[in-house]
C-alpha cells in the first residue's frame, strides 16, 4: 500500500509540473460499486458518532434538496476541550515528516475513493446535485483536488532537504563545517469552513493542504451539508489511528441552528489557518478579523462571457447552454453575464444580431432541457429556498429572454427543479448596471447588449476588478480580440477560457492541470492549488551545529 | 553575459536545494578594487538625480555615524505621478517572463557587485558598521540574499510550465484536447521600506523577490540610510533601461523630516506588496492596516542563549563575546538574554558557577576588545543617539557585570563607539522580567540567573512565544538537553544554533543555506528566503483553448 501511494505521489508531483491530463480516481460511475444508497440510508436517522473528545451534545438538521430530512445528528464540540486535544496531537504528526504525512493523506484519499458511491449520495442529498455530478464532482474530482494539495504540500516541504552539510573554506585554516537539519513546522490548528454546494470539492484542498503540512484540521461544515465532510472526517480519523497517529488530528465541529460557530472558532487564538468557501460578506469578514490566522477564501464573483465571433456557432451555443444549465448555475464558476455587441457577431452561420444570439441561446437551453429526465440529470435540484426566491426576483430585472420552467423530478417529487432564466439587459440602460454587476447565484444569466467587443472587454475589466471572477469565457475568431481578452485577464488576474465548443466547459477545471480561481481578484484570495495556497501553512525551522 | 547569468541562476537554484556553501560574490575585501572612498566622496554634497517622473523636490539629511553630514539630497516623489508611471511599466515586464526577469535581476546584482567598495562606504557611513563588515554584509552577503530571492522566485514561477497540452481520452470518441498557457502575474507595485542598520542586506531580498516576480518596486529608505538603496535603485534603473525595459520599474521615494512617507505610501491602493524591516510597533501597524497589500515584516525579537554545559568553555566564551560585540549588538540577530543556571554549568574547565560564567564572559569581551584599533573594527559606531541613550539607561537596570567603555576611533574622532554592557539579572527577581523581556537594541545583554536548564528552556519558550526571536543559541553536551532545546524551538518556530565555538556566530546566516528568521514567531512574519516569502508575490493566470 505504501509503495503504491508513493508511486501515486510521484506521478501527482510530476503531473503538476507537466499539467497533463491524469487522475488516479476513475470518474465513470461504473468504476464503482452500486452500494452507495444502502450505505447512505444506513447513516440516516441516527447519530453520527466520531468518538471525539469534548463532545457536549448533538447537532444536525439537514434536509435533502430532493425533499426529505436526513435525520442525522453530529457531535457538537466544546472547543475548550477539543482544541487542546487537537493541539496535543501535533508534535508527533510534525515529527513524522513530509513524506510520511503525504502517504497517510493518500491513504485517507484512497479509502474515501473506495467509498465514492456513499459520498455521492451524501453530496447529492445535501447539495441537490444530480447523482452523476455528485458522484464525479463530489467523488473523484474532489479526491483529485485533495491529492493535488497533498502533492503540492509534499513538493514545497521537501524542496529544502531534511539535512545538509555546509562546508565553508577558510583559506589555509580548517574549513567551517556545520551540520544542518531542516524541519517543516506547521502553523497550528487549521479550520476548514465548508460550503453548501461543493462540500468535498471545495473542502478537500484546504483539508489536505493543512494536514499534509502538519496542521491538525477542525472541519466546520455548512449546516446544510454536514454529511459529506463528516464522512471524510471519519475516514481520516480511522486512517490516522490505523497509522499510529492521534485521530484528533482531524475533527468535526457541527453547529446548532444560528450558533455562528464559524465566527466564534475563527477568532480563537489556537486557529492559525482558515480555509473558507462561501459568501463574499463572510469571507471579507474573516480576512479582516481573523488576524491570528492565515485566511484562504473563495468568495463570490461575477463571471463574464464575451461573445465577439465564432466559427462554430452551434457548438458555442450548445457549450454555453450546458454551462448555464449544469447544477442549475449553482456553481461559483458558472457564467452570469453574457456580453454581446449590440450590432451582433460574426459566425459560421452568418451574422447574428444581438437579438438573434439571445434567442438562439435561449433555444439551445430549451432544446438541451426539453426532456425532463435528461433535464433533472443535468440541473439537479435548487439547493435552498433562497435560490428559488432569487430566481423569482430576477425575472423582474429586465426583459425575460428565457423563462424558467418548473420540472418535476421523476424520483423525487419534493425536489425544486427549475430550468435557467435568461434576462436581456442593455448596458446603455443606467439601471441595468446594478443588476448585472451583482452576483445572482443560481440559474440566472444576463444577456447584456454592449456597444462593441471593445466595450465588452472594458466591461469585463471593470467587472473583474470591482466584483471579481472565478472564470472568464471568450468566443472570437480574431487573434487581436483573443489578445485583448488575454491582456484584460492578465491585468485583472482572471482565468480565461477561449472558444469552448465541445466537451470542456468554462465552469469545470481539471486538477493537476487547471487552476481554480487565481487569488488575484476579489472573488478569491486563493487559487486551487498553487504555491501561495501551500507555503504559508508551514515554516521551516533549522537546527545547526558544528559537524 | 546572459549565459554566465544563466549558469549562476542554475547554480543558485541547485544550491537552494542542497543548502551547501556557495556564493558567486567574493567576500574578501581584496577581491575588490580600492576605489570605494573616492566614489563615495564624489557622491557627497550634491544631488543624487535618478531622472524619475514626479520628482517634486529634493530631500535628504544623512549624517554619518562616523561624524560628518553626507550632504546628499535625493528625489522627493509625488506619488500621484510616480506610481502611475511605475504601473505603466508593468505589462512589458510581466510579458518578459520569469527567466528574462531573473537574468535582468542577476545583471543588476552583478553591476552592484562590481561597485561593492562604493556600497561599502555608503553602508559604513549610514549604518556605522565598521568598514570590513559594511563591505561584506552590505556587499556580497546582501547580494547573495538578493540572488537567493531571484533564484527562489524563478523556481516558484517556473514550477508551472509556460505551455501545456492537455488530452483527456473519451473512450471511443475523440479525446478532449486543450492548449493551455500559464502566465505568472505580479500583484502590482511593491513598496520596500528600508531599515537603518542593514539597508542592503535586509532590503535586497524583498526588492529582488518582488522585481523577479514581475512587480515594480518603490524603495522608501530609512531617512538615515538612503544612499545604499539609492545606489541600488540607480543601478537597477540603468540595467533595466539597458535591457530595453522601463527604468521606472524601480524608483526611490526619499522623505523629508517627519513626513511619515512609509505610512502614507503603505495605504495607497496601488501598493500591493510591502517589505518592511524595523520596529515591532510599525511592523504590527503595517500588518493591521495595509490590508490591500501582502505585508512581509521583520520586526524585533528577544534573542536567547541557553548555557547548559560545554566541552569547549574557552571557545564558547570567545564565540559569544564576538556575537555580543559585532556591530555593537546592533543586529536583529544578536543575543540579548544569556540564561545561566544559578548553580552553574559543567565545562571542560570544570564546574563554573553562574557568577564565574558571567565574569568569564565579561573577561572574554574585555580581552576581545582590549586593543582600540581592533575594537573599532569589530564594534563600528553606534548608529544613532537613541542607541547611546538606551545603553546608558540599561546600566541602571541591574548589577553591571561589564561596564561599557567609550573608545575613540583613530580615523573618525566624531564617532560614538562603545564596548558592550553586560547586566546581571536574576529571574527570581520579579522586577527583572520587564527588563529582559523587552528588546534592548544595541550593545546590551542580560546574564540571567535561572533555576535550572529546564527553567531556562521554559523561559526560552515563553520569550519566543511572547516577544519573538530571530535566533536562539544553546550550549550543551547533553543530547537530551539538545533535544529539549530543539523541541522548544520547533514548538515556538525559532531558528536554533547549537554549540557554536568557532568561526560561525549565531548572529550570522549564510544565504542559500540558512534561513534568516522563521516567519512563525512574533519577531517576523517572513523568513529569508522560503516559499512563503515568494509565492504570494505573484499569481498564475491560465489561458486555455481547444487545440
Amino acid at each position: 500500500m505504501a509503495s503504491s501511494h508513493r508511486a501515486t505521489l510521484d506521478t501527482a508531483v510530476e503531473t503538476l509540473r507537466s499539467r497533463a491530463h491524469w487522475s488516479p480516481h476513475p470518474e465513470h460511475p461504473r468504476a464503482y460499486a452500486d452500494d452507495g444508497e444502502a450505505a447512505f440510508r444506513a447513516l440516516c436517522d441516527r447519530r453520527f458518532d466520531l468518538g471525539q473528545p469534548g463532545t457536549d451534545g448533538w447537532a444536525g438538521g439537514e434536509v435533502s434538496p430532493y425533499g426529505f430530512p436526513l435525520g442525522i445528528t453530529y457531535p457538537h464540540a466544546d472547543p475548550d476541550v477539543l482544541l487542546p486535544a487537537m493541539r496535543a496531537a501535533l508534535p508527533a504528526w510534525r515529527a513524522a515528516g513530509a513524506e510520511r504525512r503525504a502517504l497517510v493523506c493518500l491513504d485517507v484519499l484512497a479509502r474515501i475513493n473506495a467509498r465514492t458511491p456513499e459520498f455521492a449520495q451524501a453530496v447529492m442529498h445535501t447539495t441537490g446535485q444530480a447523482y452523476v455530478m455528485a458522484l464525479q464532482a463530489g467523488g473523484p474530482h474532489a479526491q483529485d483536488r485533495g491529492l493535488e494539495a497533498v502533492a503540492y504540500a509534499y513538493a514545497e516541504q521537501t524542496r529544502t532537504p531534511e539535512r545538509a552539510e555546509w562546508t565553508k573554506p577558510q583559506g589555509k585554516r580548517d574549513p567551517l563545517v556545520l551540520d544542518k537539519e531542516f524541519v517543516p513546522v506547521p502553523r497550528g490548528i487549521a479550520l476548514l469552513i465548508g460550503c453548501n454546494t461543493f462540500p468535498t470539492w471545495n473542502g478537500f484542498p484546504g483539508l489536505f493542504a493543512s494536514l499534509a503540512t502538519g496542521n491538525p484540521v477542525l472541519v466546520k461544515p455548512h449546516p446544510r451539508a454536514v454529511l459529506p465532510l463528516a464522512l471524510a472526517v471519519r475516514v481520516a480519523r480511522e486512517t490516522l489511528a490505523d497509522a499510529g497517529f492521534d485521530p484528533n488530528l482531524v475533527a468535526l465541529a457541527a453547529e446548532r441552528d444560528g450558533e455562528g460557530t464559524a465566527r466564534t472558532l475563527a477568532l480563537r487564538e489556537e486557529i492559525r489557518i482558515i480555509d473558507y468557501t462561501g459568501s463574499t460578506e463572510f469571507g471579507d469578514w474573516l480576512e479582516a478579523n481573523a488576524r491570528q490566522a492565515q485566511v484562504f477564501t473563495e468568495k463570490a464573483g461575477v463571471n463574464t462571457v464575451v461573445l465577439d465571433s465564432t466559427d462554430d456557432y452551434r457548438g458555442m451555443l450548445g457549450n454555453l447552454a450546458f454551462s448555464l444549465s449544469l447544477y442549475s448555475g449553482q456553481m461559483c464558476t458558472a457564467p452570469q453575464n453574457v456580453l454581446i455587441p449590440r450590432t451582433g457577431i460574426a459566425t459560421d452561420a452568418g451574422h447574428r444580431t444581438y437579438e438573434e444570439v439571445v434567442a438562439d441561446l435561449a433555444g439551445a437551453v430549451t432544446r438541451l432541457l426539453a426532456d425532463d429526465a435528461r433535464a433533472v440529470g443535468l440541473l439537479g435540484a435548487l439547493v435552498s429556498p433562497a435560490v428559488r426566491e432569487r430566481l423569482e426576483a430576477a425575472e423582474r430585472t429586465g426583459r425575460v429572454a428565457l423563462a424558467p420552467r418548473a420540472v418535476t423530478h421523476p424520483d423525487f417529487p419534493g425536489a425544486t427543479v427549475r430550468t435557467p432564466l435568461i434576462v436581456a439587459l442593455d448596458a446603455a440602460e443606467p439601471t441595468a448596471e446594478k443588476t448585472y454587476l451583482t452576483e445572482c447565484f443560481g440559474p440566472v444569466s444576463f444577456a447584456v447588449a454592449v456597444d462593441s467587443t471593445e466595450a465588452a472587454i472594458g466591461l469585463l475589466r471593470r467587472t473583474v476588478t470591482e466584483r471579481g471572477a472565478l472564470t472568464v469565457l471568450g468566443h472570437t475568431t480574431s487573434e487581436a480580440v483573443a489578445g485583448a481578452l488575454t491582456e484584460a485577464c492578465l491585468d485583472t488576474c482572471a482565468q480565461l477560457s477561449l472558444n469552448l465548443t465541445g466537451g470542456v466547459h468554462v465552469n469545470q477545471t481539471a486538477a493537476f492541470s487547471d487552476f481554480h480561481g487565481s487569488g488575484g481578484n476579489p472573488a478569491a484570495n486563493a487559487a486551487l492549488v498553487d504555491g501561495a495556497y501551500i507555503t504559508p501553512r508551514f515554516r521551516t525551522v533549522e537546527i545547526r551545529r558544528p559537524a
